[in-house]
């Protein structure tokens, strides 16, 4: 890999040192004309001069530099060349749109395939590749196309902390020749990806990247957000990557005929890829809430229902086993199930509570609540408290017949969002998914059991 | 005032040790029969036993001993009883129904009002009465009206967490004496009260709440959000709080008649709260987006206009200032502007920029977003790069004509949520609201230019 435009002024965050600090195990070449080497790795002036063969090339250098420095690569028979540079078409003026015009014709002759121009490229985990030495090094199953940067380290990172890893990460950019539709292509067949999830804010050729998400979908599901659909979103889209965006039309069609899952946000694809992740049993659309608080529980059954779930009445057998385990007078049983305990009696609750929940044969699945963010503060130990209920549940949650799925409501107080986190690892460790509020597992779930009925009705 | 049934085995989270901790400045009673002192108090065996006057009496006992002691509080004069206690109709059963009725009417004779059954009570930090001792003692002018404990305790202190504070909060649980519409009635005149939030699950008395929310918005708006809409809802909230919640249709009339701003939950009503105490200037529609990230730029516009704002492109002469002040190529200044650095060189970014968007005729009002998440962990010290550009803000927005909000956005790590709220904490002492999400800051905002617009038409 050549580092064309390998800055020593950026020992700690440049492109080279970034592949050094996450751990790229092939052969790095600092290109640079002033310096003899950079974090400490013998630098060329050129492509032309590096000794070996060069298989991919990060370029981080200005605009006008990039035709010769492309020429150079052509001669050294790169394959593949991710253009961080930016100042092409998405400035919106004649200048860059012809000098983006002559790179992208000097790559189709010398043969090379083009990532960008301004992106971030490439992360590849299981390569030691990365445009950001914060992500997770462990390598997994889900692909992100991302037509942003900014987009595609927000969803990587908020991923990573969910314990939810990556086969590829693209950042794409203006897409003068590898655009969504290649990209798609690649993740069809790419053995490493089962899920794909995709930031689109435009794309070239629609009727292809149709066809590739329909390809995709024989065997993996497909996420998208798209962004731009307003009217003020698509101006800012056309100066962010040059996009045109499509009209909205074309854009419904598209999820109308291929069926993907389409999200609203990127904190949503990453629940959304969560729940498929870990929730690999066919699902109903029943559920059966166990928390503490009953405003909190008549919340989450809105909440549930307007994001096309059930909250049915348990069974009368299911309420009387409850009203002899929960004492407190007052508290529900009707589903939401109240517990009466406080977050020090959780664990023993869960332990009794969800057999009963898992045997009634009106429920599907089973969301726990807690809201962390109300106990947090009154113990000494949220915690270890918090921690503790975690534990239950995954040793309770190995017995039973059904999914569960868990709700850590972490509020805006320090100590209860570290518990939260801490609880949240045990979990996700567990392979149960985790989810920051009762709406975030709600519209997860139940896009993703829409996602199996479109599919099973195809 | 009387905690009766006040517990010695809760010297730190019974009722009486709540008012202790809390800094309840007036008289103290506990009653129990079978204790001599509580927290260090002498007790009485009943509320007939109390030498002096007592006000207000706090229920926390069983269901069945609730009639004799209402029966002491009639012989004391008692003005007002909080019935903490549950066990009544919300249960569902004849004997529960039957208990209520007989509680109510004692009540009536003894001209005693009560709060509840089954609820927290009062929170009315400027007398240091309080139902959770973690609440903020500072008062201010938010009144939170609640069927709800849960959802009371969570709003309160997400509310607290943003410097937003309290006039008085009620949690009121079934209501078989005093009901939504009286303390509607009471906030209406109350000078403590400049708006009003409620979560309501149901009423008795529908017309007679419409009159009192439209005598409330003759000078203080009312932000209602309405929970047991849905099948399961409804259900869920006939069992909390024995609330026949009333059709869609009926709400529906409500939020159409009066203009409320209608909320779907408990976080937006804390975000639509602080953008009306914060935001006393009348607003436009048209926002000027300053930040960083050219994806989150476009999900920003999107996100902003299907709230309801526009981000139309800036003026070119403001498009030429900023060209002039960005050195980074691809860096977009259509609106969004994308700052060029990192959070290292926001403060200096914004000291400098915030004022061209000012002088911009087209634009009404700032939006700043700070994607915290990204940034963390890859500086040394991002809680002091934060509070830094943080103070900038500060400084800065003093000088210009149009308000300015901010999103400070958290992510999922320990170090940028610590940064996050240490640097909010700043910006909200200096009265610029501060939001989570730029969705969560869109949308308040929005719903509160148009409750504004809806009053300068009635």
């Amino acid at each position: 890999m050549a580092i064309v435009g390998a800055s020593a002024n950026e020992p700690v965050r440049g492109w080279l040192a970034r592949q050094l600090l996450f751990g790229y195990e092939g052969t790095l070449y600092p290109v640079n004309p002033r310096a003899a080497e950079v974090n400490g790795l013998k630098a060329y002036p050129t492509v032309r001069d590096i000794p070996g063969p060069v298989d991919y090339a990060i370029f981080n250098i200005p605009a006008r530099f990039v035709p010769q420095a492309l020429e150079d690569c052509a001669y050294k028979r790169v394959k593949l060349v991710h253009l961080y540079t930016a100042g092409f078409s998405e400035t919106g003026k004649e200048e860059g749109k012809k000098l983006e015009a002559r790179v992208a014709a000097i790559a189709r002759e010398g043969g090379i395939r083009l990532i960008g121009p301004n992106c971030l490229g490439l992360y590849y985990p299981n390569q030691g590749i990365t445009f950001n030495a914060g992500f997770a090094r462990e390598p997994g199953n889900l692909a992100l196309l991302s037509q942003s940067g900014s987009a595609a380290n927000r969803f990587i990172s908020l991923a990573n902390q969910r314990q939810v890893y990556f086969s590829k990460g693209i950042s794409f950019g203006n897409a003068i020749d590898l655009e969504a539709a290649d990209y798609m292509e690649y993740f069809a067949q790419d053995p490493e990806t089962e899920i794909i999830a995709c930031y689109l804010e435009g794309m070239r050729d629609g009727k292809r990247f149709l066809n590739a998400v329909r390809q995709c979908m024989v065997s993996k599901p497909v996420i998208i957000m798209k962004a731009g659909l307003t009217e003020g979103g698509a101006g800012a889209a056309a100066s962010h990557t040059a996009s045109l965006g499509g009209s909205r039309a074309v854009w419904e069609a598209l999820f109308n005929q291929t069926g993907v899952i389409r999200s609203g946000s990127l904190e949503e694809m990453v629940d959304i890829s969560l729940a498929w992740l870990f929730l690999k049993r066919p699902l109903g659309r029943r559920v059966g809430v166990v928390g503490r608080g009953g405003g909190i529980g008549v919340i989450a059954t809105d909440t549930c229902e307007l994001a096309g779930l059930k909250v049915p009445a348990f069974l009368p057998g299911t309420r009387q086993q409850f009203e002899s385990i929960i004492p407190e007078v007052g508290a529900g049983t009707r589903n939401p199930v109240e517990s009466d305990r406080g977050i020090a009696g959780m664990a023993e609750f869960f332990a009794k509570g969800l057999p009963i929940v898992d045997a009634d044969p009106n429920i599907d699945f089973i969301m726990v609540h807690i809201s962390v963010d109300i106990y947090g503060g009154r113990q000494a130990s949220i915690e270890q408290e918090v921690v503790k209920a975690a534990d239950s549940l995954v040793v309770t949650s190995q017995s039973l017949r059904k999914p569960v799925v868990v709700v850590l409501y972490p509020g805006e107080r320090l100590e209860p969002i570290a518990a939260v986190l801490k609880a949240r690892e045990r979990l996700v460790a567990a392979k149960i998914p985790v989810f920051n509020t009762i709406q975030a597992a709600a519209v997860a779930v139940s896009k993703l059991i829409g996602y199996r009925e479109r599919r099973s009705c195809a």
